[in-house]
């Protein structure tokens, strides 16, 4: 168990009216500031881009995962080099860019929630990330099981190592359509889990993700979908239930979406016809 | 129970290898985009915020709410009017802060993060924090009994009418310490449901909220000890895990945290002398 990732912690247990002191170990949560290096060569200009609380461990993954699960860059190789900021105690990172790549940010931050010519709104959110995510992702079509996704969960479970010990990690995980994993992360936020998970394949060329099965340990909300939309995966599978617009985006992008997936049982949301009986 | 928080959709149930098509309903999640205007009186400026995704209803609540436990304004007084601008679908709303208030919104936007003087760490979270909480908020001691605290995750369930329906939901609420609900609210996002709960306080005259028990229905992140600090709470008990630093800043703040709140147990990770056994 990576022990960045845990932090003990002495408490009392409270049982009934019995109290006894214990040594707790609970999921560990800093800051990690994002700061992106961008321009031509020998005219570069570094920015704050954004503060998350996540639990430390695989920052460079986050670091790229977020990047590009928010439409700022398109391809591993818009990155140059990952490195952390000296004197910054490991919780601030610096992405440079490559040479002459220059996003554009207020753009970026904007881009899944408005457009100039409507306003806020769902619709308007679910066509902004219409217009980023690729289109003929399903160049290879995917299909899973049923039976596989009910197993799912469980393997998911027996990976998480510091869920087990603390109790306190959101976690997703990719798995082949046969049921085996691909990789799995942990955090206290579940958008950064997604985020390591997607930048992890980024890293290593597996992207699109297409040809994976997403699981989500609780709750799938619109930016989860989004992304993982982002990353070009058809299938997602949460353990708790959609919000309206997370169904709502995953039927417009032909995204198949399963919640409430606990023991034989799930609900299918969209893209029922990726799923086999 | 509020129609625009919950969303029916048609689905597919599957159990083990039988499907039945069913409606369902979802949360509501829906983009709502905060605008702050604020100056001298007829040279009033206007600008967005921040773009939350949120679960629509007591918006104004959420408005308030956040504008005060991220530190921007102090007081229900420093708002003059909260409304929905015209032709955006009800997501889109305005504060107009009173004559001459002109909060520094970029110092706002760190203050939880970082302090310029060493940088993004936890301390420095912590600290940052403790600088923006006010002093002197235990002028009125509150204690609270150990089988109060257990008989509170039903009263909660009980009043979580969306969640019931969707299981999509995160809630908190505010008991007095012989049990009795103050107020609950829903929400897709945790930190909207507890700004929506503050920023109740906040306009019925109920700030600092320092003789009520936050009850969170999952797991207490930094940014939510930060929120309830924000607000003068000082018992917070969660259903489920605490953060590394969300123990930290409770410990730092004097702020009692119980977790893992579930039948006749709990675990207290500070504070404990508030807690009567």
């Amino acid at each position: 168990m990576p022990s960045q990732s845990t932090s003990g912690i002495p408490i009392i247990r409270l049982t009934g009216l019995h109290s006894e002191p214990r040594l707790d170990m609970l999921a560990a949560e800093e800051p990690l500031e994002l700061r992106m290096s961008s321009g031509i060569a020998g005219k570069k200009r570094t920015r704050a881009i954004a503060v998350t609380m996540r639990t430390p461990g695989q920052d460079n993954e986050l670091a790229a995962g977020f990047l590009f699960t928010e439409g700022i860059i398109q391809h591993a190789g818009d990155i140059q080099a990952i490195d952390p900021v000296e004197g910054k105690q490991g919780n601030t990172l610096c992405v440079a860019l490559r040479d002459g790549l220059e996003p554009d940010i207020k753009k970026a931050e904007r881009n899944f929630y408005t457009t100039s010519s409507c306003g806020v709104c769902g619709k308007t959110s679910i066509a902004a990330v219409r217009i980023v995510c690729e289109a003929g992702i399903d160049t290879q079509p995917i299909k899973v099981a049923a039976t596989t996704l009910y197993a799912l969960p469980d393997k998911l479970r027996a990976q998480q190592e510091v869920f087990s010990v603390t109790g306190g990690l959101h976690a997703c995980a990719l798995f082949t359509t046969d049921g085996s994993l691909v990789a799995m992360r942990e955090d206290v936020g579940r958008h950064n889990a997604l985020d390591k998970l997607i930048g992890y394949c980024m890293l290593h060329g597996q992207l699109p993700a297409n040809q994976y099965v997403l699981l989500l340990s609780g709750r799938a909300s619109f930016e989860l979908v989004q992304k993982a939309a982002m990353a070009g995966i058809r299938i997602i599978a949460a353990v708790g239930a959609p919000s309206s617009l997370a169904a709502e985006l995953a039927e417009e992008l032909g995204i198949t979406l399963v919640g409430f997936l606990r023991g034989e049982r799930c609900n299918i949301y969209s893209g029922a016809e990726r799923i086999v009986v």
